[in-house]
């Protein structure tokens, strides 16, 4: 199944003497749309997931000192600046009552996706099956094909607001199976996985010996107070559990680059093989401010969450208006996606978020990306920032106003 | 060859369900140093690269301006903000008359460690096999391994300054062949190749139809004013080129990650499916301040040049006292590094290291992280930028002054 919306707009990719590897996969889907969408001079951005709260003013500071400092020029030590390591600490002790030595289990990279990368090169050898919950999220497709692996999509219960199927599960697993990757809350879908669910995962993790590959970059975004329940708090999953996150959608950093891996210390040592080989460190000045925004005031975090909510009933609302054009069955529980199927006649997802960006300006990104099981959807972010165009509510408002003008045809 | 300075030091790393791959690197001997080297209180750091001098006052005032503005705290397009990589087009343009397309042939990377691994995943398979020029950079073997790869060291010419010899280079290429990777000015040797290697290295590159890939992180920084030429000044090598750089030592930016990667279009589009799937893209402050360094004034580069030479002719002034500890025959000609060979009887380059850095606490790095040539040799920066402790001359002087008195029970 063709995913590559760059290969489909007729973008050229060498094959001769390049790797087989590189030749399975693709740039996201997220990033080929936004690469398409620098030609449009007044574009509604729903593709990438940008909150529109701007970085809180006392890490911008922070950020700022380290500069004038005498630290952000250098290399930090690989595992990052003990600080930036013991933000991440604090994080978790704060957030789940959970303990982490500074020392040995914590690694800082180079955003969540460095992480989740040299997770998958760590742990797939080539041939190994990796389960991931589709619709997941589209890099961790690529990351499992280019460490060999075999993604083995497990499709979710889409008209029950994504929910797991846990026989679904039990049965993709074979002798094969390495590992199960995880992103809860689930981007695309809004999806949040349930206490029940999570522990109901880890045993399987650990009944099949598996790793759980766990991305929560938005574990502190769910709305309506839905509780979240992360892997770390179950003490038996830790041998088998690499946990990643990221600095970038609690605190508006999604340009500074810091993310986390946390994990058993044997196998830290084995991620930071490929750390160093990858990227030395994490922005230095980066990991100043990551300091800053956990030792700080949290407010811009409630606020945050608090506007994405408001924002997620605004797109929900606008979606009702256009029944003709896309179908959710529920709101999202969090993270900032929603990802409707379409509605209106079309060949598939890339073809429809073409027509859409062609007659709109809307970006946004065709569900394929996704897995085979986001085909005939559209993915839209209601984090409400972007680099160009209007922002917040008036970007989803302005956008549904196109939508809803260019949609009439299909009433 | 064991060539993990952390195995050695008793670190655990489990092999448990790791991948093969990731069993088969280690992290580079000089991040490894610096690890075991948090522990010394005061140390004298010869280990990594990097410069003493400060990164320049108008490249801060533009990152802080990015801080402060809109743009630092989202995601950059996946190849690099335009402004950044025309500034890389305007350093080619300037430094070597040559035209790159910003638009197609230039992407912008978390420093040239990122570009490099990308690089070879993007063309190795496994079982294929990369030419390094040995001794070659550590970071280049696990880039390498991490792709399957097997890399075939071709020995220099140490006594005549660690100078190519194209008969080896010509015998060690079989059909299985890839890539030859070439740092030049050489990282740990020093050495510089003339224009008549490199043309010769580009036509067996093009015989044999090979890539080239070629790290020019320190192209602007030869001494006693030997000139550098670049591959990229060979306009028919340009389909079997990927050209890396870097902004941290030429801008002493080693702390903001940004490097890039040129070549041409259909091989760049392959290289970005990783670069999205590992970084997404450089931070994005850091690209500001590599944008202001371009265009700014160039007088810190040329004082950094100049201060370096310094210290080279410093460190190999206090070598020179010590012959009966280290022995090297010609000066580094480009770069901040030299790898003398281990005069006082030891094991292997690993231990002594270890014994230099127990007895004296100044770090250097074990040759044999550079290729079974480097073996009995031991690489030190001279920099002169150290993340503690002393800096440039100092750093040099004070380094050497406890290593001659730990010396004097070899005379």
């Amino acid at each position: 199944m063709n995913r590559s919306v760059l290969k489909t707009a007729g973008h050229s990719f060498r094959s001769k003497n390049m790797s087989k590897r590189v030749q399975n996969i693709t740039v996201s889907a997220i990033k080929e749309m936004m690469l398409l969408a620098s030609d449009i001079e007044e574009p509604f951005l729903l593709a990438q997931g940008i909150p529109a709260e701007d970085t809180p003013d006392h890490v911008k500071k922070a950020i700022i000192e380290a500069v004038n400092g005498p630290h952000a020029s250098k290399y930090s030590i690989l595992s990052g600046l003990k600080e930036c390591r013991q933000a991440v600490a604090t994080r978790y002790k704060r957030k789940y009552d959970v303990n982490f030595d500074v020392n040995t289990e914590i690694g800082i990279t180079a955003g969540a996706m460095e992480a989740c990368m040299i997770s998958c090169l760590a742990t797939i050898n080539p041939g190994d099956e990796v389960i991931l919950i589709a619709p997941c999220f589209s890099s961790h497709i690529e990351q499992v094909l280019t460490s060999g692996g075999i993604p083995v999509f497990v499709d979710t219960d889409e008209k029950n607001g994504w929910c797991l199927d846990m026989n679904k599960i039990k049965k993709a697993i074979t002798k094969k199976t390495k590992a199960i990757i995880v992103t809860n809350p689930s981007n695309p879908s809004g999806a949040v996985y349930s206490e029940s669910e999570i522990r109901e995962l880890a045993k399987i993790a650990l009944k099949h010996d598996l790793f759980i590959i766990a991305d929560e970059t938005y574990d502190f975004l769910t709305y309506n107070k839905i509780p979240f329940f992360s892997f770390c708090q179950i003490p038996e999953l830790k041998k088998n559990l690499i946990l990643i996150g990221s600095s970038s959608k609690e605190y508006s950093m999604t340009g500074y680059r810091i993310g986390w891996m946390i994990c058993e210390n044997d196998i830290l040592n084995q991620l930071f093989k490929l750390h160093d080989a990858t990227t030395v460190c994490a922005c230095v000045a980066s990991q100043f401010g990551f300091i800053a925004a956990v030792n700080g005031p949290q407010d811009s975090v409630i606020e945050l969450v608090k506007n994405m909510e408001e924002r997620r009933d605004l797109i929900c609302k606008r979606l009702d208006k256009v029944p003709h054009l896309f179908k959710y069955y529920k709101k999202p529980q969090g993270a900032y996606y929603i990802l409707p199927e379409i509605a209106f006649p079309h060949k598939d997802s890339i073809q429809a978020a073409f027509e859409i960006q062609k007659a709109t300006s809307v970006v946004t990104v065709p569900g394929v990306a996704f897995s085979p099981m986001g085909e005939h959807h559209i993915r839209m972010s209601f984090g409400g920032g972007a680099v160009r165009g209007p922002k917040g509510k008036d970007l989803i408002n302005q956008a549904f106003d196109k939508l809803e003008e260019w949609g009439k045809k299909y009433i």
